[in-house]
């Protein structure tokens, strides 16, 4: 073991502790640096007073998934499968409406028509992706939903609902990215059968913790802000605000945004700094009722809902098996999360409430609680879900998502080939860089 | 004067200098930090051994840019004109054309309509402000100019030479800002009666090194990167690596996109942070070949030219009065500019020199010098000419760019409501950050 390479991991949400994990694996001596006082990254899971368990950040996992139902099984923990007893609502212009209108599945159909000629791996060969990374998504649905009220309706589907942007920020191309690494909208889209199927009992910070606690003695160090990445022919030494660790080589498991913050030395190539500052993270604003009871269900609706307009442009049934309390979740996303953001808190939970209201009637005016926790304000994530890449960069600097950097190399959920941007993608992404620092 | 507020500059290019010339003059303790071992910023001039002046960065002055042209006659400098005798040259698919298609002056036309119709200091109030940031302007451009060739001449002629991006990385009502705080496209595209009319014997360099003489002994410290700014009710800590200052307020006049690699206790609010996450700088790659002497002036040519297509998108004949020597400077942006970078230095020489002989002849391929300078790989700019915000988020992000959080007060030429951009927009944003700090 002490033969092995020195690798220093930054960061360890569950792409830096899946690395790290790898590495340990294979006799490397690793050091993991975290500068939050806890493991987990964009994973936090709140307890109430009474045992109910609230999932701040990342919550679900769905088929396929094979990484995380793994991982989830190796360090004996269980899954339970999402709430969604009844009826889904979908509300279109406020109003309760049974169906879509019938462009909303010929568009989709037309998604992952295009999708299935994207390589997740490399976007920018697509034979349209010229055009497809010149195309907003709002701009292609506007031209080819036929209506505005469901172009509007798409885009805060897919652009909100999948990457918590705006269609207006966002390029065609990397939705198609997004798609094709998931499998297409349905598996995206849907709850059982799709990737919001099962959640995990102690939420995601549970499985991060166990997998924290079967790293090495030593191996962890919370609360070490990176600052500067030193490297030469000899090793790199990461520099935090207490100290200085050496080594062979670096895991950067930190979303592109967060990656660009730290110093380089030498500085980093003009198209990887030029993608750090093209690559922004979504922005959702995820709130949670909580009720006596999920009332809702006796009334035949499952508490799954999509808007066309108001602040939530989805919620769901997010009550857990072991608690009779009903928890609501919505999440609002791009203009509409700013605009949430903006307002003072008691206006906000009043806007909140109602929206809630609208879903499932005027009960859900009153809820027992109401917890909000805001990724964008939380200086070691600054938006969630994840980060974009925006209209027009991916042809240009998307070739430098993964590439390594001498002795620097990439990981975070950005950066997978499948389920970027989900729990999945972030455990593939740090188990590719480590097999990518073992083969160096 | 020991009375004075303490006030802390952080970048001493033309607007940290010009708000530190402002603070001083009022009285105000100022410290400047500059990570750099010089002064200027975003403008360097390097010599030749023949005492040939070329300015690798910023370099022009125009009318309307008065606050620049009194900085000049208050520190003895002097302007010169831009070289531009004879016809320009217009390239349409590598070949010459005399005029332009009648739709391009139509565009421009469209374009000042619209941009008479922003505020400068606020486009996100204008009207069609939703609109026009829900589009590229290349998604614009194909939609209004009639033909795809047209559409993308605009697009590098606008996007590029004005913004030094792709016009599928920028909405429409960012180029409407900036063509409103300069008065249209006219004054932007011109050379004589432009903002390219006029240069400054010694550079822009020149300026900033007697602007920073101009300052109290013990104002500067070069060589002081700031990684950390904090404040509370008492006053503000700026940390360098070698050491801190206090102050009472903080003027950081960098770029957006430098100013978020910054560390803030506390973290900086969501919105403002999201702001520099969206704020990319441009890419551009600027070439000059020099020749014994301007020889393309005998045949009745410029050197100005625009190009329709290949690595550059524009010339200029950035010769000066006071050599012999003929200067050709060449412009690439975005993902020409992407591509140059990309190649081996051979290769890119021989592909500049190419481009430059398209323009004026053969015997531009054989320059004496070919120099070239990268400031997407200046650790302490990370591309030029400034920060372009990305489509959709002017509306929600944009009314951060100029708010000061706390005591911390935002300068840099992006700020600027007049000339963003340019050095006159430097200028004028220094003293506004200036004046706002002595008022508050």
């Amino acid at each position: 073991m002490s033969d092995g390479i020195r690798v220093v991991v930054i960061g360890a949400g569950m792409s830096g502790l899946a690395a790290a994990a790898a590495l340990c694996r294979a006799g490397a001596r690793v050091r993991v640096l975290e500068a939050r006082g806890r493991v987990g990254g964009r994973a936090l899971t709140r307890w109430l007073p009474d045992g109910t368990q609230l999932d701040l950040g990342a919550q679900w996992i769905g088929p396929t998934q094979d990484r995380m139902y793994a991982l989830v099984a190796e360090h004996g923990l269980v899954t339970f499968a999402s709430a969604a007893f009844g009826a889904s609502t979908l509300l279109w212009g406020g109003a309760r409406r049974p169906d879509p209108p019938a462009p909303v599945a010929r568009v989709l159909g037309v998604l992952d028509e295009y999708a299935a000629a994207v390589d997740p791996a490399a976007p920018w060969e697509a034979h349209e992706a010229a055009r497809w990374d010149a195309t907003t998504l709002g701009c292609w649905l506007r031209a080819t939903a036929g209506d505005t009220d469901t172009a509007d309706y798409l885009g805060r589907l897919l652009a909100g609902g999948l990457l918590a942007t705006g269609a207006d920020e966002v390029s065609l191309l990397h939705l198609l990215f997004y798609l094709r690494g998931a499998g297409g909208t349905g598996p995206l889209l849907g709850m059982a059968g799709g990737a919001q199927q099962d959640r995990i009992v102690g939420g995601p910070p549970a499985l991060a913790e166990r997998m924290a606690a079967g790293l090495p003695p030593g191996t962890l160090r919370l609360g070490a802000a990176v600052h500067t990445i030193a490297q030469d022919a000899h090793g790199v030494t990461v520099c935090t605000g207490s100290g200085r660790v050496e080594g062979d080589a670096v895991v950067v498991a930190l979303a592109p945004a967060l990656a660009g913050r730290i110093r380089y030395d030498p500085p980093l190539p003009p198209l990887r700094d030029g993608l750090t500052q093209r690559m922004p993270m979504g922005s959702a604003w995820k709130v949670h009722a909580v009720y006596p009871e999920p009332f809702w269900r006796a009334d035949g609706r499952s508490g799954v809902s999509t808007s066309s307009s108001g602040p939530l442009t989805e919620t769901v049934d997010n009550s857990t098996p072991t608690s009779p309390r009903g928890v609501l979740t919505g999440f609002s996303y791009a203009g509409d999360a700013a605009a949430l953001r903006e307002m003072s808190p008691a206006r906000r939970r009043e806007c909140v409430r109602e929206a809630f209201a609208a879903v499932v009637g005027p009960r859900a005016a009153d809820p027992i609680a109401l917890v909000e926790y805001d990724w964008s304000a939380d200086e070691w994530t600054r938006g969630c879900f994840g980060g974009v890449l925006t209209p027009g960069a991916w042809r240009t600097y998307g070739p430098r998502l993964r590439t390594p950097v001498g002795r620097v190399h990439w990981a975070g959920t950005e950066t997978a080939t499948r389920w970027a941007g989900y729990l999945e993608g972030a455990v593939r992404a740090g188990e590719r860089a480590a097999a990518e620092v073992l083969a160096s």
